[in-house]
């Protein structure tokens, strides 16, 4: 069974935290890799980051698809490109969004989400409503960290930490949701610290991942998520048509 | 690790099918077992029946927390006494219908449930409801089998695998979800005839519980879901008090 | 015209009281009496308390019917049991909180809840959601008084007053639904001192249920609250089993 | 106790009918007469008829305040001028289609609403919309009929019938909702033929009024439903200004 | 291409602000004047005074369909009349609170609005919701600033501008909705304080208007917004009869 | 005032037939234009194309930035990188979905929306539910006719005709919303044999753009929709770093 863990942004050392955190919780059964978009933005902090993320990430599932790979993790909290991807991949492909908020709605009545920028908070709602999930999704609350800065700045954790005491008191919720793949190692401080469960979507998603390849679970090849009508494409976008 | 499926009826040849259905998708370090509710209704098939499922359920609960038991299926589509299972427990305590539905809602824009008996398909609505997962559910269909004739009816299987495949038909849906715990093992036969995914609640709940155990997920142990306050039961439901 | 309030916790001091305020509205040609669950909690406070309640209940119905009940109340605000009951009775079955709430919504563009303990809010808001009065529901709030100290606490009259006040003022409502049964003789006391009016569940139940009979109103006895399918029960509840 | 039920029409005959229904159900110690509006069109059966239904209906209103009566029915199914009656009653103020909706919720899953014109469909919808009711309204079916022509067509009542046959099989529905005033004694007919209960509005909302001075429920009498401001009217409408 | 700004209540110097503000947007093509109802109140502050100036309104409707009026902005942030006033209108008829809010749906996730009077809150939530714009609408704030006073009062801008400044603080919103047509003169100021966009709906439903005359957008003729049905209409309304 | 239209997949004749449409609707006053995206694919018929779309559309809406224009339409149904747009845009920029949809909204209770392949159906359903619309939006139906055959099939313009007819029969709407930009010069056939409003989304999101700057309406500048934080991209997409 071999999992892949696609980094839509560029950032190669995000990528290794992310794997390290998918390869934590992955089945003795399961071959996990993680790889770096090739094209596109270094941090995806806005719509237009999240928007040309996606071809990088469109590209990586190909590859994967060619390279035999069975199911895949969006390592990227818009969980850009899902709908995309699916039409692409054979396997199933979870968004870590999507992972992380349906397994905190396991956890309680309702959870917060605690992200990077302000300016994404718009995103993760729309996410919580199109999975079913705003009557769990309790507050989504920005730390004003950039993206890379969870790994530069020193004072990050720290802060993600203080972030997430606050929004569990605000909410009155019964989960953490980190809402940024960068904070994927955070979640042992913040559940020591803030007393109450904290779902990493990384860690969230392999497993969704590892579990729908185990009951074979594969998407009909039919309708809406069938592969897409092939066609020209032109200009640097040209390799993506047929 | 250990994991129980409780079987909320007193079938044991349900319990024997459901346990299969469960082993066959654990893990190789995950001890799994079922048991079977020791007192209440043969099979649930109205709210009368599920309510009164509800003791031997959470008697069994309280066996396996005695037993360092770690998370538990809740192996009726009713998905009965999950917030008071939930109190009892210390670990995750999933419902078949809670586990099938999040787990369809992965594979595509909507799936369709097939139930046994009409008279529950209310009870199934109200759940997709709850799980936030009315979006996706396109449809819930009743097939008028019994729940125990699922097993003795030698047409049963025959019969369901039609209502699912007009079940498709009908709600253009991308996915089966199967509505009783008692389907559990025609979750292949429906797969090939239909040609979308199918998804068994029993083999569902069980890679739930062992992701969630798996991360590390436990309650908050505060709040709404903390162990219920110790207090004087009354009559034959006297050994459940304090 | 025979209406039976029952008291689905074990306390007989409760059941007086409840009596007593039914009693207090109930038309001139309404026989009303109140009994106490035979088995059971003593009190309801968690999801446990509320589901191993249920059987008391249930035959309680059981009996009611027996003798010629012609509607019942069910004296909780978790209307613990509610579907099942329907199945069971020939005439109507209300919940206090079903009642309380849509009389409520009467009144003004929305309304407060007042509960006892803070771990029950979920329940309430789960049932404002059954009900069709999210819009009308603006706030549920809990005062920390176990449901038998309001009875045996002196100074709960005046914390669930003060906090009626709190939760109108913060909510902007119109009226006040008093969340437990063990609050309904202070409904008067809190309108004199809050300025807004207080529905109590319980005469708001009563008449549900006797505007029901004046009407003819029965369920249509096919279809999900038809009369459960009989089958045998086993173990201590093999009683409710045919 | 004094009931007022007001036909918001100005046919009498239609009024005379209402007053038998509501009297049917009133309680010994009410008092309940019905009046018809003194201006505005025959029959509501539009957007425009209901609009200019509005001030008579007021009107006598602002006279039963005079007389010293304690609540009000609205006789109309499309519940016209509700909030504006509030503001202007002391005691409550009850629509026949609020009072409806809310009963028939109590009896089942579901309700059919079978009304006359097709025209009138859409604010039915808003109406159950905006009483919470969306989940319980399965459907609402008209028979073509013009309201005067219930009385005056002797082929009505099987007409009317038949209509709510078919909504009770086309939605599963548990009750029938009947969308007009004029069809108020329709009701033992409709539950002889169809066999599920029907709900008439004007009963329904006589017992509803009926209760609330029961439990001595009036509006708080500050914010929204407040006493109208005084203002100065001009024109045709100079008498509803202060 | 006439448009015809109908102030619903009768006060001429603010339908003379309401003219100048739509006249300032209209098209170079396009006849625009504004008229001020000829009965009912003097300013609408509560249900009871926007249900009365509904007959004027529609008297200026039909008026206007004498005169070849082409389309009608409704100068009320209640939006009286609209569904009325559309079976009389053979062209479009736009509420201002309609065209503002989905205008400012195009600036952003979210609008607050600031509206006058406190008790006219819930007006504006019902709108919102019917609109479905209750997910870009964050916040409805009121001034306390009666109608009138909006024009007489020379402290009235700056509390109206500082109410707008909280609001958005408060809602993290996008844009500022004025909820009165008498705030028509006022969005360049707040604008300017606030620094956020500014809807005032007369000028945005004017342009709407105008758009869908460009567009050739009319009602089909047929179904709920068809011509109201003929009838006889009693007393002092006697004239809207036929 | 400087508007463009942006046509986001690569084909000529497409823009030409859109840009005619556009300026049949704009004022005097606005200098109009239609551009093609210079990369991506030939038509957008899947998540695939459309994510692919939105490069070539960020780079066009960059230059139109660098040209002085003052607002845009994006010119395909999906509404593809609508968010990212706003971000680079110092005006408004209006998807056609999303214009159609809110100005079918006025036009009654209902619209019907007719589109090109079922596999579109889901993202136009999204769209409806992000806009507000989901109670106007009573069905989304495909012809199954392909995007680019619209203009080369002699048989589509009455293929798309029928399935109007069928739509509004299906649905008891009031208007038909075009599901597709390369529909946009088939609004007149269609009003004509089908009897509805039709609503062509490229003229209608011409005229709210044209509005939105009459209004002087501009996003605030802060939040959301500020401009994206400058990062370095890699890759083929290197040029749309700083």
């Amino acid at each position: 069974m071999r999992i892949r863990v696609v980094n839509p942004n560029t950032s190669r050392a995000m990528t290794d935290t992310i794997e390290r955190c998918a390869r934590a919780v992955a089945g003795p059964g399961t071959l996990l890799d993680a790889v770096t978009s090739e094209m596109g933005p270094a941090s995806i902090e806005s719509h237009y980051d999240e928007a040309l993320s996606v071809p990088g990430l469109l590209a990586a599932i190909r590859r994967g698809e060619a390279e035999g790979v069975d199911g895949y993790v969006l390592a990227c909290f818009g969980d850009p490109g899902l709908d995309a991807a699916r039409e692409l991949a054979g396997g199933p492909v979870i968004g870590i969004a999507e992972a992380a908020m349906r397994t905190a709605a396991h956890l309680g009545r309702g959870f917060s989400v605690v992200t990077t920028l302000g300016r994404t908070v718009g995103r993760a709602a729309d996410l919580a409503e199109r999975y079913g999930m705003r009557r769990f999704c309790r507050g989504i609350h920005a730390c004003e960290i950039p993206v890379l800065a969870l790994d530069s700045d020193p004072d990050a954790r720290e802060i993600v930490t203080e972030a997430c005491r606050e929004a569990v008191e605000a909410d009155r919720s019964d989960a953490i949701v980190l809402g940024c793949a960068g904070m994927a190692d955070l979640s042992a401080q913040v559940r020591a610290k803030v007393g109450v469960p904290v779902v990493d979507g990384v860690a969230a998603a392999t497993l969704t991942v590892q579990s729908l390849l185990t009951l074979g679970l594969r998407k009909s090849g039919r309708g809406e998520f069938a592969a897409p009508p092939p066609k020209p494409f032109t200009g640097s976008l040209r390799s993506f048509g047929t």
